[in-house]
């Protein structure tokens, strides 16, 4: 193909089909080019089944509370994880329809295949070749299975082959205790399985604080077994895996592989980029323009390794996309950090990481949900939040946190941060009464206390006051 | 009594609790006069038991998704309304006792009886007088029963005595269907007392927003059933109440008020302030300093008729506090206006109400959730949320909804209105993904779509982009 396309678009998914979208409100001269499934891996095998297969699991677990409401013959209940399954995919197969439809009116501007770069601005796709004048990467990720373990077959899973079952064993391992490990881990802990998590890190759920992660081991191991001391390794029993952990012993049915997610980098031809390539194979990315290098070629979503969060791909995406059509790049300031666990309570680490911040700098503020009021009234009393603020300037940093409705205050705490605002300007928040956003209010105080005092009040004055100026 | 006292607090509730830990802070002069039930209002008979009521009746609502989920045996399920109000007791006590600690230990600085005013700083309580340099009144609230229903005895429940019966018959009627009519009638019904609800305001659950209050409706009429366009008058028959509103009539066992909440300032004594009282027998008082007319008395929390709202008296009674103690009166800016209603989905307003705004310099931006992709996922899917936003400026003015977790949305949109951001600047903010707030997002899409082009990205550029300026 002699002609030289604006852009070529490597992956479908949700960081190329937000470059897509911006590029063809600038052009129609682009092709698409996606390797295996298309949908998007949110849509298919990440946040939402996850989502549908979580809120099951929670709905059923929520009858242990059922006989203090008042709520009587939740013995009865039983769960058909069939059935759980079945709508699983049934909800994914229709998110999955909405992606899909992005790509369907294409014709020769998509082309089903594996790319790979011949230099900075050609592509092969088998035989054929195409030039543009810009490409987006955006391969996306997939799920890291060791190679020793790919000789159990089906009985190790990942996010891409767990909600294709029929149904679920009795014994499962989840290896790895992150974002992914834990969702997954209690949930099919709720659906009844007999499940045991096995961790390598220090800190579950993407934790860096120490008590948050203290707080949440304690009350995820109500829920079920697990270990972190040790990595785990693998061999066969007779019906099915042994996971061994430093002492630790378990037999499962299936092994959940959730140590993480690798770039879909390999085969791509970037040692052709004549960029110098780090340990991990990535090549150097502008985080504000996702360019490579100075290169016309952009790297963007799950592919480059920062981060595999769909809202920062789809960010990432349209930087992409507006970048590959720009004549002059522009660099973009990103987004406050966010990332929530669907625990239940909900793990949420926003702004800046504990581990990342300045112990002489910081003060730490904490709530526990134990007695929190609006809590209590719904059974959902646990957890902890702890928040970060500036010692000097009182400005709020970032927080960690294990707590009922996390998944929400995160967001105004998000708010916050990205508006740099000071714990005392939070605080003049209306806070609604009774509402878990109170137990937040509870670290602001905290923190609000160990700084320079400020106003009395959380209500700052509106002025003099003379005895005329009634109104 | 011959000392001046510095500080008299009429009223041991929300409001006054609030006053009297200013007061304290500043001077152990005081006394605290207190009529009837020790215990907050919110305490005793308001947020916190409905809200223990209403977490009970929406987790055995729960039981109609679970076979969508794949969860078997609802429908042996049954609730049993005696533990279900035992609970709501059990809970609504250990908040009171919570509340009592603030005045158990005040000795002769605390009485019980009623108070008077004989002048601006005279106190009657019975034959004692009291005289203070400033006087807070916080007297509080209660629910208004016409006095032609009085006959009807404890057919007629509200607030105050509902969470003492033993047991709820079989048919009650709500009559009112402000915030704690709604709450209470779906609370009811999905407790599975045949309610039927009668309101005589135009919209319900104190929205003014007709295309919000149509989706409230739409939702609410497939629980119970309710009519809106008469006021209800009562009659008794043989076997209960009989209501009729225009056309409608029906039987309940028992008739709940829910009509509003009338300031308890009948026998206090204001007109002896020497100022104006209006239609309903208020005084002028300043909403910024609490401060009635230009005396020593300070009109705080419901008894002021202004909001009876726990976070607005814990307001009132913190500002009436410190300037009833102040040499110079202090004038505080209030916080943005909120209001929820705890309904499923959560009914909330914020900011200005769309009856407030000027039509002609308005943008509406909406979002349905009917389709909101994590509200599938957990079968929350239903509602609508309009956001309302200055023409010209871009500024969020308010909004208005009906939706799930819309109690946590409206503190993200409250602290945006506080901050006066434009619509923008709080599409900056990082939306996870799947959460709720993503639906909001759709709203404040809708609107950004309306108003003067901004920038063509959520993400503000950040700078001019240097090819060398790699970092």
């Amino acid at each position: 193909m002699d002609k030289t396309l604006d852009v070529i678009i490597i992956g479908a998914g949700s960081a190329g089909l937000a470059a897509l979208r911006e590029v063809r409100k600038r052009s129609e001269s682009f092709l698409l080019i996606n390797d295996g499934a298309y949908g998007t891996t949110c849509a298919r095998v990440g946040c939402m089944p996850s989502k549908a297969l979580i809120e099951a699991a929670n709905a059923f677990h929520r009858r242990h509370s059922f006989d203090a409401f008042g709520i009587r013959g939740a013995a009865a209940l039983s769960v058909d994880v069939p059935a759980v399954l079945r709508r699983v995919r049934a909800l994914r197969d229709d998110f999955v329809a909405g992606t899909l439809a992005a790509t369907d009116e294409l014709g020769e501007r998509s082309e089903a295949g594996r790319a790979r770069l011949l230099d900075a601005q050609t592509v092969a796709v088998g035989e054929r070749r195409y030039h543009a004048r810009r490409i987006v990467i955006a391969s996306g990720s997939q799920p890291v299975i060791p190679d020793a373990w790919r000789a159990f077959g089906d009985r190790i899973v990942t996010t891409d082959t767990l909600f294709e079952r029929e149904t679920l064993p009795r014994r499962m391992a989840v290896v790895g205790l992150g974002a992914i490990g834990i969702e997954i881990a209690q949930a099919l802990s709720r659906l009844g399985v007999e499940v045991t998590g096995f961790g390598a890190n220090p800190r579950l759920a993407g934790l860096s604080d120490e008590a948050v992660d203290l707080a949440l081991r304690e009350l995820l191991h109500k829920e079920f077994a697990f270990h972190t001391s040790a990595s785990a390794e693998l061999s066969p029993t007779a019906d099915g895996i042994e996971v061994r952990s430093g002492a630790v012993r378990v037999v499962a049915d299936q092994v959940i592989a959730a140590i993480g997610r690798r770039p879909n980098v390999a085969g791509l031809g970037l040692e052709t980029l004549g960029v110098e390539l780090d340990a991990r194979g990535m090549p150097p990315v502008n985080p504000n323009t996702l360019q490579i290098a100075d290169l016309p070629v952009f790297l963007a979503g799950d592919a480059n390794g920062r981060a595999a969060l769909l809202h920062e791909a789809a960010d990432e995406g349209h930087i992409a996309g507006i970048n590959a059509m720009a004549t002059e790049l522009r660099c973009f300031r990103r987004r406050t950090p966010l990332a929530i666990v669907f625990a239940d309570p909900n793990v949420a680490v926003v702004g800046q990481r504990f581990a990342e911040l300045d112990a002489a700098q910081l003060v730490i503020g904490q709530a526990s949900f134990k007695r929190q009021g609006r809590a209590r009234t719904a059974q959902h009393n646990k957890g902890l939040m702890r928040l970060y603020a500036d010692r000097n300037s009182g400005r709020l940093l970032g927080g960690e946190m294990c707590v009922p409705a996390g998944e929400h205050m995160a967001h105004v705490l998000a708010l916050a941060i990205e508006r740099e605002l000071s714990v005392q300007e939070l605080l003049r928040l209306p806070f609604y009464h009774p509402v878990l956003e109170e137990g937040m209010r509870g670290a602001l105080r905290d923190l609000s206390a160990q700084l320079p005092a400020g106003s009395d009040s959380d209500l700052a004055s509106c002025g003099a006051y003379k005895v005329e100026a009634l109104d």
